[in-house]
C-alpha cells in the first residue's frame, strides 16, 4: 500500500507558485519596482537564522530584493518596535517578516502588530488574523495558506472532509482551522489539554500536524486513506509526524524537508509580489 | 434520567451578572457619568425590532443610558456609517451595538468594522474577533462568552472535553469555537457541508447550537451526560435544539426562551459598564 501513497512534493508546488510570480516581477521592474521583504531576526537562534537565510535567499533568485534585520538578543520591545516602524514607512520596502520565536522579554503580540496591515505579507497581525478567518485576507498566515496551496495543487478535496488540526498557536493551528472550516471543511482543533488524541486523529481525513514535537504523530493514529501534511520544523530538520510509520496508511503525505516549508516560503514571495502590485495598483 | 437533567436557567446567570453590576453603576455615578449603550437597527424586521427594545429595557432597568438609533430599510452603507462615526465621536456613548442582521443591501462587515474598537462591546469587529481568538479582547462577542458565562456559573469543566459546535457564523459559531478553544476544550466546527453530523454530534461532551434552524438537533444525537447549549433564536422564540427530546440524555441543558438569550443582554450590560469605567480608568 505504501507504493500507492502519493509524496506531496513542496518543491513542486513551490516551483509552481514561483514561476506565476516571473511574469509578474518583470513586469513591475518595468515600471522601475523591484518587490522587497524584510526580514527582522532578534538574537543568534541558528535556526531562526537559517530560515531567514532561505527566505533572503529565494528573493534573490526571483530577482526580488530583501533586506536583513538583524539585532541581537538584549534588543528591547521598544527597540524593535522603532525598526519596524522605519521598515513600514519606507516605501521600497512592500513586505516584512519579523521571524518567530523573538526572545520571551520583548511582546511579540505587539511587535507582530506594529507591522502595518499593508506590509503584512506574513499575516501575523491581529488584524490580519480576523480578516483570515473571515476569508478575506489579502496575505493569510504564509504556512497555513502553504498548506492550502498543497492540497489545492494536487486537487484534494476539503470540503466535507473531517481536518483535524493538532496546535493551536495564533500563527499556525489556529488559522489554518479557520482556513479549512472557510474551506468547508468539518475541523476539529487538537492540543496538550486533549483527552483522547488518538481516537480523534484516527477519524481524520486530512489531518495537520503543528504541534512542534519531532515524530509526534503516529502510523497506527492514521486512518487508511488520510491526508497528512506535516507542518512540524524541529530541530534538525525533523517533523512532527513520523513519516515512515504513516506512510503506510496514508493516501498522501508531505515529507520534511521539502513538504510544507518551502511552499511556505513561496507563499511569503507571492505575498510581497502581490504587496508590490498593491503599491501602484497593479 | 430526565429528571437529574440540571436546567441551565439564563434568567439565574444573568441575574448574578447584572447584580454584579450595581455598586459599579453607582460608582459611575458619583463620577457623574451613566453608562450609555447606543443600539442601531436598519429596517422594521420584527424580530430585530424586539430584541433592541429588550436591550434598551435591560439597560433602564439597571439605571444605565440607551440611545436608539433607528433606520429606514433604504438606509445606504455610507448613512450607516456616518451615523456609527457620530456615535463613536459621542463621548456620552460607551457602547454601541448594530443589531444583526442589517438589510441585504448594507456591507454589514463594513458597518461593524466602523465601530470604534473602545466601544465595540458587542464584539463584532474584525479586530475584536482576532482579540477573542488570541485570548485578550476586552469585549468578547457576547453570545459566545454568554455561553462561557453559563458552562462557568454552573461549575461545568470545558478542559480536556470535546465541545461540538454546529454553526460557523463571524458572531457565533466562529468566536465560541475560538472561546472554547481557549478554554482548553477540544473543539470541533461543524456546519451545513458537514458530512456525518449525527455521528460527531454523538461524540461530544458539549453541544453547541448556533446553526440558525428550528428543533435542528435531535435527541438520538445527544451522547449521555452530555452538555446541550442552544444558541439558536429563531421565530416564535424556538431554539435551534429538540429541547423535550435532548433532555433525557443531555446532563444538562439551556432551554430557550430564559436560556443564553438573557444572559447575552447581561453580557452586552456588563461590557457597556466595562467600557464606561474604562473611559475614566476606573
Amino acid at each position: 500500500m505504501s507504493t500507492e501513497t502519493l509524496i506531496l512534493d513542496g518543491n513542486t508546488v513551490a516551483g509552481a507558485i514561483k514561476q506565476s510570480l516571473e511574469t509578474r516581477i518583470a513586469r513591475l521592474a518595468e515600471h522601475g519596482i523591484t518587490p522587497c521583504l524584510a526580514t527582522i531576526l532578534v538574537g543568534d537562534d541558528p535556526s531562526s537564522a537559517t530560515y531567514v537565510r532561505m527566505k533572503g535567499n529565494a528573493c534573490k533568485r526571483l530577482g526580488m530584493q530583501s533586506v536583513r534585520i538583524e539585532l541581537p538578543a538584549s534588543t528591547t520591545t521598544d527597540q524593535l518596535l522603532e525598526e519596524i516602524h522605519k521598515l513600514n514607512a519606507d516605501p521600497l520596502v512592500h513586505g516584512i517578516l519579523l521571524q518567530h520565536p523573538v526572545p520571551h522579554h520583548i511582546d511579540e503580540r505587539a511587535a507582530f502588530d506594529a507591522i502595518a496591515i499593508e506590509k503584512d505579507v506574513d499575516g501575523v497581525t491581529t488584524l490580519g488574523f480576523a480578516q483570515n478567518a473571515f476569508g478575506f485576507a489579502n496575505y493569510p498566515s504564509c504556512t497555513p495558506a502553504a498548506i492550502l496551496a498543497i492540497l489545492q495543487h494536487y486537487n484534494l478535496p476539503m470540503e466535507g472532509k473531517h481536518a483535524v488540526v493538532i496546535g493551536r498557536s495564533p500563527i499556525l493551528g489556529k488559522p489554518v482551522s479557520l482556513m479549512l472550516l472557510n474551506a468547508n471543511a468539518t475541523v476539529t482543533t487538537c492540543h496538550s489539554k486533549t483527552a483522547n488524541l488518538e481516537e480523534i486523529v484516527r477519524q481524520a481525513d486530512i489531518v495537520v500536524a503543528a504541534v512542534g514535537k519531532p515524530k509526534f504523530v503516529q502510523g497506527s493514529w492514521i486512518k487508511a486513506g488520510a491526508v497528512v501534511i506535516d507542518a512540524g520544523y524541529n530541530k534538525g530538520n525533523i517533523g512532527d509526524v513520523d513519516y515512515e510509520a504513516c506512510l503506510p496508511n496514508a493516501s498522501a503525505i508531505t515529507p520534511v524537508p521539502a513538504g510544507v516549508g518551502p511552499v511556505t516560503i513561496a507563499t511569503l514571495l507571492k505575498h510581497t509580489v502581490d504587496a508590490a502590485e498593491r503599491q501602484i495598483n497593479l
